[in-house]
C-alpha cells in the first residue's frame, strides 16, 4: 500500500483520554478510532493486525479438531430464561426489544445458543466428542469502558464449547484446548502462562486463565521459569489422551499465580533460581462446567446402553480484539509499537527519503513491486524525520530506508525495528533477509 | 473432515417453514439453523461457503484499490441525528438504549459512521480519492422475515464508500466498483447483469442493481445476450480511467431491465437473436449520492487552491450472506445443491461404501490423507444409498466413490456433481482430475 493514498491517520500528540500505552499507540498509529464510549472502528492498519490474530486463533482451533460455526450477535431472551441466566446477568447485558415487542439481547457469551443448536442436531454418543468454536463480536455494557480495546463494550472473542459423554472425555477436551492456547499465544510472539482460576459453579481444578507477560500489565504474576523455556509449537505433544496428560501434568506441576491467588508458602518451596516475577494481562480463560446447561436446557444424547445422558460441557475463550492491545503492551518502546512478525500489518515499510530523486524513486518502486501487499511504501512528501518517526510508531518489523547517497551507490539501509540494528546492503540482499 | 465426527445435521424431510429452494436446501444440508425469526446460526458447512464468498469479495475489493476497515455493529444515534436519518428510518432500525440511557442502534448501513471517520482523518485533496470498505453484520428489523438467509434480519454485507474531490472523480470510483462487481460475481460462478435502478436522491444514471440469473429468481429480467459472453476476470479492462470508460460504455449500451422498468419500445429495437429473458435475484447495489452526507455532516478537505470542498461520495453494497442463498437458487437440482468450485465448502467428498472392508478403508484413508482439508470423508456406518443422497444434497463438486469391487481392482468411481458424469479410474488419476 502507498502511504500517500492510505487511510492511516497517525497523530503526533498523545490523546488525552488514553491512559495506557496500547491505547495511546493504537490511536497515534491510526489503528482504531472510538465511535462511541468503548466502541471502536478498526482502520486499515489495525484491522490487518486483528485479522492476523484471528487467523492464528482459527488455525490452532482447527488443528486441535474444533469445528468453526458462527452464531448470530442478536439472541432471543427465551433461551436465557430457560438456562435461568436472563435475570441474573444484570446491566452488562444489552437488552433489546424488537418491533414485535419480543425480548432480545446482544450476546455477551453463547452457552445457551450452542446448547440449543446441539440438542437440535446431535442424538447419539457416536457423534461425540465435539468441540465447536466461533469468532464473533460480543457486547458487554461496561459501566465505565476504558483502556481502549482492552476493555471495550463491543469486542471480538473466540469462544469454543466442548461436548463429551462423561467427565473423563471432558478432561481430554479441556487439555486439548489448553495445548491449543499455548501454541496460539506463542505464535503471536507472546509468553503465556496458564494460572488456576476460580473454579466456578462446579468446583474442581479445571479452570485456568491465560496471562501473557507485559511490563505494563494489570496484575503482578509469580511463575516458574519453566514456562519461559518450552517451545509449544514444536513440542512433542500431540492431540491424543496420553500426550495431553503428560502436557497437563507438566503445566500444573510448575508454580504460577497472580497476586490475588499468590501462595507464599508454596512460592518459598520453588527453587529460587527458577522464581520469576512480572506483570501480566489476561487474554484467555478456559473452564469445565459439566452438565449445568445440558441439564437446564435438557440436551441429551443416547449412550451405547440406550440410556439418555446429559453431555459434559466446557467453554474456552480468547479475547481476540483485546489481544491487539495486549500484544502492544508486551511489545513497544518509547518510539512506538514493535510488532511480532507473525501479526504485523505489513512485513516491511519502504521509506523514500527523497521523493523526486530518480534513483530513490526507481529503487523504491522496484522494491515495492517485489514486496507487493507485504509492504507499506512511504511515498509521502514529508521530511525524512517524519518518515522515520511514523515507521517506528507503526512498528513494522523491517524498514527499508532509501536515501539519495545510498541509492547512488546501489544500496539501501535495512533496519530491524525490534533491535534497532541497521545495515547497508543492496536491495536484493535486503529482500532476501526479510524473506 | 470426517463426517462421522462433524457437526453437519442433514435432514431427510423438507422443513415446512421453507418456501423456496435455497432455504429448504440450506436447512436440509445442515448449512444453517434459525435461532430467532430471521436470525440464523451458520453451521460448519454453511460457514465455509460464507467465508469463501467473503474471501472473493475481499480479494476483488482489494484488487480494485479499496481499503478494508471494520466499523462496529452498534452505532450512536447522535450521528444519525446529524445526517437527519434517525427519525426517517422507521421501524426497520433496531433501536437500543444502553445502561446510561443513551440512544444507540444496530447499524443497518454505515454512511454516517464512515463520513464521521473521514472528517476526523482526511484533510487534503492529496489524500483523495479513497474507497473504504468493510464486511460486517447488519440488522434490519423486517416486519416479516422470510426466505431463509435471503431476507433475514441479521445479515452480512460488504459496503464500500468512495470519496472524491469532484463529480468526474466520483464517476471513476463508481465504474471501478462496477467492474470489481462483475469480476466478483463471475468468480462465484454467477452470471450477473447490472441494471439501471431508481436514481435516488440526486438523480442521474449512477445507480445500478446487480441481478444474478437464477431459474427460481424473484424478478423477471430482460437482457442482451452480450452480458453472457464477457469474461470479466480475464477481460482487457484495467482499473484506469480510460479502460473504465470503455467498460462502462459497453455495460450501458446493452439492454437490461427487470419487469418493473422494462421498456417494450427499446426492447423491440434489440436484435431478436440477442434477446434473453429469465428470472433474477438482486445481490448488489451501487449508487452515487454526491455531497448528501459530507454537507449534512460538514466533512471537508482542502483543495489545491486552498478552498474547502465537500467530497463527492458513492456507496457500493454486496449481500454476502444473501449470496449463499442466491448461489443455491442459481445452481441446484432435485437432489440438492450444486456448488460452483470456487465457493464449495469441500472440493470433494470421499464415499466409503463399505466400512470395515480392508481395501475400501485403506483406499479411503489414503485419499483422505492426500486431500486433507479439501475433502469431507463419509466414514459413517450408513447404507450406500444414504451416502449418495447426502453427497448430492450437500453438493460437493466431486464425489470419489470407493466400493469393494472397485477397490479390489484398484479403482474408484469419480462423479462430477454438476453433470452427473461418472468414470472409473485409479485413485491417483482421480486426484489429478480434481486438482
Amino acid at each position: 500500500m502507498r502511504l500517500s493514498r492510505s487511510f492511516i491517520p497517525t497523530m503526533k500528540e498523545t490523546p488525552a483520554e488514553a491512559q495506557i500505552a496500547s491505547h495511546r499507540l493504537m490511536l497515534r498509529a491510526g489503528l482504531v478510532r472510538q465511535t462511541s464510549a468503548g466502541i471502536y472502528a478498526w482502520l486499515p492498519l489495525g484491522y490487518r493486525v486483528l485479522r492476523n490474530i484471528e487467523r492464528i486463533v482459527r488455525e490452532e482451533q482447527n488443528a486441535a479438531g474444533a469445528q468453526e460455526v458462527l452464531m448470530p450477535t442478536i439472541q432471543s431472551a427465551e433461551l436465557w430464561r430457560e438456562s435461568g441466566r436472563y435475570d441474573d446477568y444484570g446491566k452488562e447485558m444489552l437488552r433489546i426489544r424488537d418491533r414485535h415487542e419480543r425480548d432480545m439481547l446482544y450476546g455477551p457469551t453463547n452457552e445457551e445458543v450452542i446448547t440449543d443448536l446441539f440438542r437440535q442436531s446431535v442424538y447419539s454418543y457416536r457423534e461425540l466428542p465435539q468441540i465447536l468454536f466461533h469468532i464473533q463480536w460480543k457486547f458487554r455494557d461496561e459501566v465505565r469502558p476504558r483502556f481502549g480495546v482492552m476493555r471495550g463494550r463491543e469486542f471480538l472473542m473466540k469462544d469454543a464449547y466442548s461436548f463429551d459423554m462423561d467427565f473423563a472425555g471432558a478432561v481430554v477436551s479441556y487439555r486439548t484446548m489448553m495445548l491449543a492456547y499455548m501454541r496460539t499465544f506463542q505464535r503471536m510472539g507472546l509468553k503465556a502462562i496458564p494460572m488456576e482460576a476460580e473454579s466456578g459453579p462446579i468446583g474442581g481444578d479445571l479452570s485456568h486463565e491465560f496471562i501473557i507477560l507485559a511490563p505494563t500489565g494489570e496484575s503482578q504474576v509469580y511463575y516458574d521459569a519453566g514456562f519461559e523455556d518450552i517451545d509449544w509449537v514444536n513440542a512433542k505433544f500431540d492431540y491424543n489422551a496420553q500426550d495431553l496428560e503428560a502436557f497437563f501434568r507438566q503445566m500444573t506441576s510448575m508454580y504460577a499465580a497472580t497476586d490475588e491467588k499468590h501462595d507464599v508458602a508454596k512460592w518459598d518451596k520453588v527453587d529460587p533460581a527458577r522464581r520469576r516475577e512480572g506483570r501480566g494481562i489476561e487474554v484467555g480463560h478456559i473452564f469445565h462446567f459439566g452438565t449445568k446447561y445440558t441439564k437446564a436446557m435438557n440436551a441429551t444424547v443416547t449412550a451405547a446402553d440406550g440410556k439418555h445422558v446429559h453431555p459434559e460441557m466446557g467453554s474456552y475463550g480468547v479475547g481476540v480484539s483485546r489481544l491487539v492491545g495486549a500484544v502492544i503492551e508486551a511489545s513497544h518502546d518509547a518510539a512506538g509499537i514493535i510488532w511480532p512478525d507473525s501479526i504485523a500489518p505489513f512485513k516491511a515499510a519502504i521509506l523514500n527519503l527523497r521523493r523526486g530523486d530518480a534513483a530513490c524513486d526507481a529503487m523504491c518502486e522496484a522494491l515495492y513491486a517485489k514486496l507487493g501487499a507485504a509492504a507499506l511504501y512511504d511515498d509521502r512528501e514529508e521530511r525524512a524525520g517524519a518518515k522515520f518517526a511514523d515507521a517506528d510508531l507503526m512498528g513494522h518489523p523491517w524498514q527499508i530506508i532509501v536515501g539519495p547517497r545510498g541509492a547512488a551507490a546501489g544500496n539501501v539501509e535495512l533496519k530491524r525495528r525490534a533491535t534497532g540494528e541497521r545495515i547497508e546492503l543492496p536491495p536484493d540482499a535486503a529482500l532476501a533477509r526479510i524473506a
